[in-house]
């Protein structure tokens, strides 16, 4: 595992030690990232080492196989990341990355492992995060493992599965009458006030929203790496990704970058495309406007929970990569989203979440309209697992538990055996 | 992959041909289990092969990777097996096998994954389950993936996950006022009265309960050989399973047997530990009254759902196990349950099932009273994931989401941003 060279700006360039916890760029407030000596790694760091990859199978190394391009640190583990890719059975070049088999249930996991990880490694005491519902289910287990207070603040109208892992975890959980973006705005205050009233420094929060910091999207990246590998290393011609806070797409990008200039892969990167819905699409409607940065969206609303970002903090960066690739920023409706959800468990045997399914959506469009073709090897993430969104996704479909509800009983009925 | 070279009855120890759909044996009504001509899969057979892995760790081959000793067919995979194995953070010799990362969430994936994927290549166009939930849903998921019609029968009170599973998967759902008992025998008197009525064979149900066909006990025996290699080739001390069914249990130790006869492991075999709640604990009390065979355990009531089977098909078999092995069958309240599932969330970060939570349970006690050693080598089968459960956990803690219930608010609450 390399040491971190420095962390870089992504909009100034400007570097900053990763001696000491930082947050954002100290001259104009930038996302950091985590930069390595790429001349160095290229000769250390290994795309497969057959004889490694055997002996290590045995173990549950999940995305820290990439420990060869990840911080130098003993990882706060769950079993995170190396998630399986499953083939369609109807779309012989579509492939679904399936990050419900992550701790947690969801892609949130990886970010939330590496930040963790490097805030145990600080000996920060106390984390807090704004979060739609799957960062704060996630933060809340590995400051768990790792002995850390965890501060999680969401909409009161999460799914109830992100409630219920915040408390059985041992959270400090706090509903929020509002939407992440209140939430953000609360921790914030929060932490501000802490340093106003001179509270001891060890006992501040340390704000841990996504690109506030550098290594949730690192540890995102490792989707990037993972797609590649289960390609045989080799790009696909494009990435379907769900997009809220859209970190996951930036991470995967950061991932290509590297992998390139380690050349463990060449050829054209893929056509990305951030998928929305139209209940909560900023990032879409700028993209459809031309513009360059998003607009808050006002009255956001949708089943897909991890999709109710108003305004992402990355959405320069989203649309940049977006626009960079020739691949879009779109978005469908609810009701397309649930029909996706039924079609794909129906036809293929996935319970995708709701936010997998605006990508799966968005294919069935893009392949309809002739934007894509069928012979184009396609990645399609579903970034959590159905099963977390039991909920959300009986409450889109009109679903009661047969017997609460005499009208809502879609097939069978209860029996009395005689 | 190898040929099956027969069936064998467990009991009796007839054979016959697995050219055919099987359930039971012939002459005596035994469980079937697949046999394969261990001689040749001797000189055939691979434990490690480094060179095979690196290359094909890049698929996701999962439980697949044991193909070497599973039948010689086209997998219906949804990306079953291959688990982690968590070191816990407390206790250095105890590991946790998460199935909570299979497809649906439990280790039932496992064997209806096989068990869906002979009936594929059997033809079989109808395949009927009495279940206790898990398994339902994991056969509407697999047989969703394969084209096949299923019919699911669980108690009315399943953890609601279960239910919705078999709504969006597409399943025949029938929700039945009984326990697994009463669906087991539904089952039964559906097929018998679609073979009385001259029912097209094409459309007679097949019976996928476990243990009376051969291919669901096949694919839970990956369990054993998964656990073996993850711990470098190595038997632990023992083996914690939650014991609802029983069959992971039993499929361990067919795969014990087959490793010794090719001579990839051994060493003195695990003491095996069948965990139960003390709501539902025919095995637990068979074992304590120096029993052969359970007895029908009546009121059966206990929120680990996969627990409430109240008298296991295949409990001869379990107990012998148990006892030839040197270990135990006990059970332990809901409450201590309860207790397991938020110690390890809130120590570890690892959201149990309740089922999982028996063991936990049952690995403090043991430990306290001396049966079992600190330095003893611990696999401990977490048997799905928490999050599966979230109603029935909520439940038993006396949770609801804040706002709906303002007395029932264990931490935080609504703020209204200003």
């Amino acid at each position: 595992m390399p040491a971190i060279a420095f962390l870089e700006c992504v909009r100034c360039h400007h570097h900053v030690s990763a001696d000491v916890p930082q947050t954002l760029c100290p001259l104009c407030a930038g996302s950091l990232y985590v930069r390595y000596d790429m001349d160095s790694l290229k000769h250390t760091a290994k795309r497969v080492n057959p004889a490694r990859y055997a002996a290590e199978s045995a173990a549950s190394l999940g995305m820290w196989r990439y420990r060869d391009v990840l911080p130098s640190v003993t990882p706060v583990t769950l079993a995170e990341g190396w998630t399986p890719m499953l083939r369609s059975k109807r779309y012989p070049n579509l492939f679904v990355k399936e990050e419900g088999a992550n701790p947690t249930g969801t892609f949130k996991a990886r970010g939330l492992c590496l930040a963790v990880t490097m805030a145990k490694h600080y000996g920060l005491q106390h984390l807090a995060v704004p979060s739609a519902g799957n960062a704060a289910g996630a933060l809340a287990a590995y400051a768990a493992a790792a002995g850390i207070a965890a501060h999680i603040f969401m909409p009161k109208d999460v799914p109830f599965a992100n409630y219920l892992e915040g408390v059985v975890y041992g959270a400090d959980v706090t509903m929020v009458d509002g939407l992440i973006s209140d939430c953000a705005r609360m921790v914030g205050e929060r932490i501000k006030a802490q340093k106003e009233t001179g509270t001891d420094p060890s006992q501040v929060w340390f704000d841990i929203s996504t690109l506030k910091e550098p290594f949730r999207v690192e540890g995102k990246k490792t989707m990037g790496y993972e797609l590649v590998e289960q390609l045989g290393w080799e790009y696909p011609d494009a990435v379907f990704y769900p997009t809220g806070g859209g970190v996951g797409l930036i991470g995967m990008w950061k991932a290509f970058e590297e992998m390139e200039a380690l050349g463990w892969v060449t050829g054209k990167r893929p056509r990305m495309f951030a998928l929305q819905s139209s209940g909560c699409a900023p990032v879409a409607q700028a993209y459809a406007e031309g513009k360059d940065v998003s607009t808050f969206f006002e009255h956001a609303s949708t089943f897909a929970a991890g999709l109710r970002v108003p305004k992402p903090y990355g959405d320069v960066i989203i649309l940049e990569i977006v626009r960079a690739s020739g691949g879009a920023a779109l978005a469908y409706s609810d009701e397309a989203i649930l029909a996706s959800v039924l079609d794909w468990a129906k036809q293929e045997g996935i319970f995708l979440s709701p936010e997998g399914a605006a990508a799966t959506a968005a294919y069935d469009s893009l392949i309809a309209s002739g934007d894509l073709k069928s012979t184009d090897r396609v990645v399609l993430f579903n970034t959590g697992g159905g099963l977390k969104y039991t909920d959300m996704t009986a409450e889109a479909m009109h679903l009661r538990r047969p017997g609460t509800l005499p009208t809502s009983m879609p097939v069978g009925g209860i029996i009395t055996p005689v």
